[in-house]
Order: C-alpha cells, then sequence, then structure tokens
C-alpha cells in the first residue's frame, strides 16, 4: 500500500525526511557509505525542534543492489556528490519510478535527465534548518517545509502533476507541510535570493546570518545581492512579486544564528557547491542578458577561497 | 644650510624616508612614541634592496616642544592617526614651514588645511615596498618614488610650486626618484586604482598580492574594482591615461609577494584606513555621479570584518 522510498545522502535532509516518512509509516532504505556501519546499528536520531525521536532500526544498504526498487528515490547529496548519481540512479529507481532531488541551485535536473532510466523528475526545494551533527543523527533547529515542482526539459512550468500529488500524499502523515509548484524554475530562483548573499557572505566575512543582520553597513551589500537575484529571475521569464526581499530580510532577522550549508561545508573542509548556486544562475542570467556583478565577484571570492584552502 | 626636517610616524614610510634624508645630510628629527627609548638608545636600521644601512644615532623626541621650529615636517602617520595632528603640527612648524604628507587616500589634507599655523602642505604619493619589522627597524623591499603635489582646497591642479621644488631638492642627494606633479589629486585617484583592490581583497581574502595574481579567476574582479576607480576619476574631473589598469596589474604580476599595507594592519589589529581609501573616494565619486558598486561591497564587507574582530 505505501510507497518505498530510497535515500541517497542520509545527510541534515536525507536524514530528517526519510526519518519522518519512516516514522509516519513509509517503507523507507537508506544508501549509506561511511555511515553504514553506526546506522545499521543504531538508525537514526532526530534532534527536532517539533520534538526528538530515535529510529532504532532502520532499512540500511551500503550497495544499490541491498535495496528492493523504489517508487521514489529521494537525493539529499550534496550538488557537488551528483557524479556519483548515474551509477546509482537506474538502479535504485523502478520502473516508473520517480526522482525527488531537494538540492540547492538551479541546473543540477539537467544532468540528472540525461541518465538512462531516469524519467520523472520531483524537484523540491527545502525550507530547512537543519545539521547533521553525526553519523546517523540529525540536529532540526526550525522549519522543514519543501517546495514540490516536476521538471521540464525546456524549463516551462508543468503545472502540478500526479508525481508531485503522490509524493505530496506521501508526506501528508508526517505533518510536514508540502507546496506544490507550479514552477519550479521560478522557485529555485526565489530560493537563491536568500541563498545568493547569506551563503556566500558567511563563508566570505566567516560568520553567522545573526552576525551578518546585525552590521547595519553591510545590509545594502545583502539587498543589492538580493537584488541582482530577482533582476535575474524576472530577465529569465520568472518575475519575483514584490516585496519578496523585505520578506526574506525579515525572516532571517527573526531566525536564530544560523550557519548556512556552504559555512558548514567550508568550515569541514567540504567541496562547495559553487556550480549550482552561482555559476548556473550566473550563466542562466547572462544567457538573458542580466548581469550579477555582486554576485560575481562574491562567486569569484568563494572560488578563491576554495582554491587556497589549505595552501 | 640644509633644511630641518621632523618626522611624525616612524613606521616605513617615515622611517625610510627619514633615514634616507639623514644619511643624505639632512638634519632630521623623528618624534616618537611607543619607540622612543628603542630608537633614543639604538638609532635606526633600514634593510634596503638598495643596501643595508644603520644610523646609529638620531635625533629622537618625544614631545613636540623637544624639537627645533622645522622648515618640512614629514607625516608618515597611518590616516587612522591624523586626530593627533592638531595638537602637534603647530609645534613643529617653523614660520613658513610646509607639511609634507605622505597618505594613502582621499581628502585628508582638507582636515589638515583647517589646523590653525599650517600653510602649505604638499602631499605625496609614495610607491614604496616596505614594512616595519621592529622598533626603528624597516625593511625595504622594493621601489621608493615619491610623486609630489600642492594641495588647493578647490580640488584644482596646483601646478609645480616652490615648495614642491624645495623639497624635490632636498630629495636629490639621497637617490629617492620624485616626480613633481601638476595634478596631486588626479595621482591620488590613479594611486587608488591599485590600492582599492589589492589592499580590500588581500584582507578580505586573507592572502597575499602574489596570491590573488595566481588565480584566473579573480582577475575580473581585480580589474573591475579597478574600471570603477578609473571611471571615478573621470567623472571627478582627473583622466585616467588609456592603459593604465593594463600597466598596474603588470606591475604587480611583476611584483614579489607582497602584503599590502591594508593586511599588515588588519593583521597586526590596528585600525584599517577605510575612510581615506574607500569612503572617501566613494563619497567623491557619488558627489561627481559614478557609481562603485563592487567598490561599495568590498568596503562595506571590509567594515564588518573591522567591526566583528575580537568577537
Amino acid at each position: 500500500m505505501s510507497r518505498r522510498y530510497a535515500i541517497v545522502g542520509c545527510g541534515a535532509v536525507g536524514g530528517y525526511y526519510g526519518a519522518c516518512l519512516q516514522r509516519a509509516g513509509a517503507e523507507v532504505h537508506y544508501l549509506l557509505h561511511r555511515d553504514y556501519d553506526h546506522v545499521r546499528a543504531h538508525g537514526l536520531r532526530i534532534d527536532s525542534k517539533f520534538g526528538n525521536f530515535v529510529l532504532p532500526r532502520v532499512h540500511a544498504a551500503q550497495r544499490p543492489d541491498q535495496v528492493p526498487p523504489c517508487d521514489v528515490v529521494l537525493v539529499g547529496l550534496k550538488t557537488t556528490a551528483n557524479h556519483v548519481l548515474p551509477e546509482i540512479l537506474p538502479r535504485l529507481l523502478a520502473p516508473g519510478g520517480v526522482v525527488l532531488l531537494l538540492q540547492n541551485g538551479l541546473g543540477e535536473e539537467d544532468a540528472l535527465a540525461r541518465i538512462p532510466g531516469v524519467g520523472t523528475i520531483v524537484s523540491g526545494l527545502c525550507f530547512l534548518c537543519a545539521n547533521k551533527v553525526g553519523p546517523g543523527h540529525v540536529l532540526h533547529l526550525d522549519y522543514g517545509a519543501i517546495m514540490l515542482g516536476e521538471y521540464r526539459a525546456d524549463g516551462r512550468p508543468a503545472g502540478v502533476t500526479p508525481a508531485m500529488q503522490a509524493i505530496a500524499a506521501d508526506f501528508k502523515p508526517t505533518g510536514i507541510p508540502i507546496e506544490l509548484l507550479e514552477d519550479l524554475l521560478g522557485a529555485r530562483w526565489k530560493k537563491l535570493v536568500w541563498n545568493i548573499p547569506f551563503n556566500g557572505l558567511s563563508v566570505l566575512l566567516n560568520t553567522d546570518t545573526r552576525r551578518l543582520m546585525d552590521d547595519p553597513g553591510l545590509r545594502p551589500v545583502i539587498r543589492g545581492l538580493m537584488e541582482e537575484v530577482v533582476a535575474a529571475s524576472a530577465a529569465t521569464g520568472h518575475a519575483v512579486p514584490a516585496g519578496f526581499i523585505d520578506k526574506m530580510v525579515a525572516q532571517t532577522e527573526a531566525m536564530a544564528a544560523y550557519l548556512p550549508s556552504m559555512k558548514l561545508d567550508y568550515d569541514a573542509g567540504r567541496l562547495l557547491e559553487l556550480s549550482s548556486m552561482y555559476e548556473a544562475p550566473l550563466r542562466q542570467a547572462s544567457a538573458a542578458g542580466a548581469t550579477m556583478p555582486l554576485t560575481e565577484a562574491l562567486w569569484r571570492e568563494l572560488g578563491f577561497m576554495e582554491n587556497s584552502k589549505g595552501r
């Protein structure tokens, strides 16, 4: 009756949503790498604002062939690890199975769609403040809503599709708010309005969202970056509603001090998601005739930081 | 016969030029603060690309009233210390004496000119790679030329004046190249073409000029900042010759790894010269209708770094 999920990437995103689905009754299989032994022995632990819980026993797998064919493969990897997906996805997907891509940035679906055996891609934006704090251990700080849209190769709005509705139905018992998007790309651009300033500046200035917001002198930089993203989104055909920047600023002011994912990646020595979060938007903006000089400078400065690390 | 100099600020600039003047026969008095005891006992030591030398005995003073009236008061302080000058300059200057201001940035002369007793201000740009490495001890890495111009309150070119020629004559026996500028402000803007990118980026990215130049991805940021300065200079009435940016880039490529003064200040916990190097140029550009978005973002990011230091 319930559909079968595979979770690829058991960090904050995959761990949290996978555990919530399993707790709500779904059959969930976790494809694990470094954390396999720990998760197989101890399961998953979620420390959440909405209530802590432990799943002592989970379906843990080390290789795709240990997982039965799945209706939905939830990809919660960093985009920097997407090169492993051509090997993995065809082995996990049941015929007619759907890829649920929960990643930041732009442009990753185009590469996924070229993988043989990958058909429908439902792509999600997570409004989740959560960090993986240990193997199989996620600290969920706040929020958690997912916006879902279906990918179309031509970039046009796909509307609300049966695949999206089926996933929304699967999530319903979890209580996690799911919003169905007619225009996936437009939503991805809107998310970049937050991600481009806060991910980059937190790395560049070695700080958190609270301290970024507390310096009034920095506010025009944050807004300047946001305005570039809004203009680029409009130029690519996805107008952002008036007042959206004010809303993002107000939401961030109301948030507790938060380290964006790129800052955590940088501090942990992981690759930065520069390609999906900066390079693809810059490329798409440029193709649409929009310039993003502050965003481009920030991207190049982050590239310098990544390249010069450990030198 | 030889004229009498006072040196205010015995760092890399004041120490190097003062020692060169003294070695060439001028009467030089050093007004010292923290380094007084050391310099009084041991004199000055210059380790220079052009030959090391030591001046075992110098005229060292702790207070202005220990210095006889001087024909030229050379100010080699950081601009961030200029608030001490109203107290000091009137006591050091002989009647008709000249202030020789060797500082970076824009706008400092306007404040000096308001100090009672300050008449003629000759303002210099130093093309000097040197660092103070200890009390009375300067490491001179390369270059050293000074461009001199006379300040006019209305910002217009003063031409080549007698005060400039007299200082050039004083420096002649030192072998230090002196260039006399008809347009002081134009030269200050030209110097900012280098200072604005390299001072700021070396602090922001915690690095030196060599590594900034070695990352091809960063080159458009460096050039973008330089182009903003060139455009602002032109807007304020000081056109920069074509090819000047290429020349600056080529010169920096040819330089050994160098830590710009602002990076040394940051690492040593000193105040940053943000006001003269960024804020005044931004203000003057804005008044002339020129925008400098990359420069402004860099300035604001540096302000954040300075404000959040030690937190």
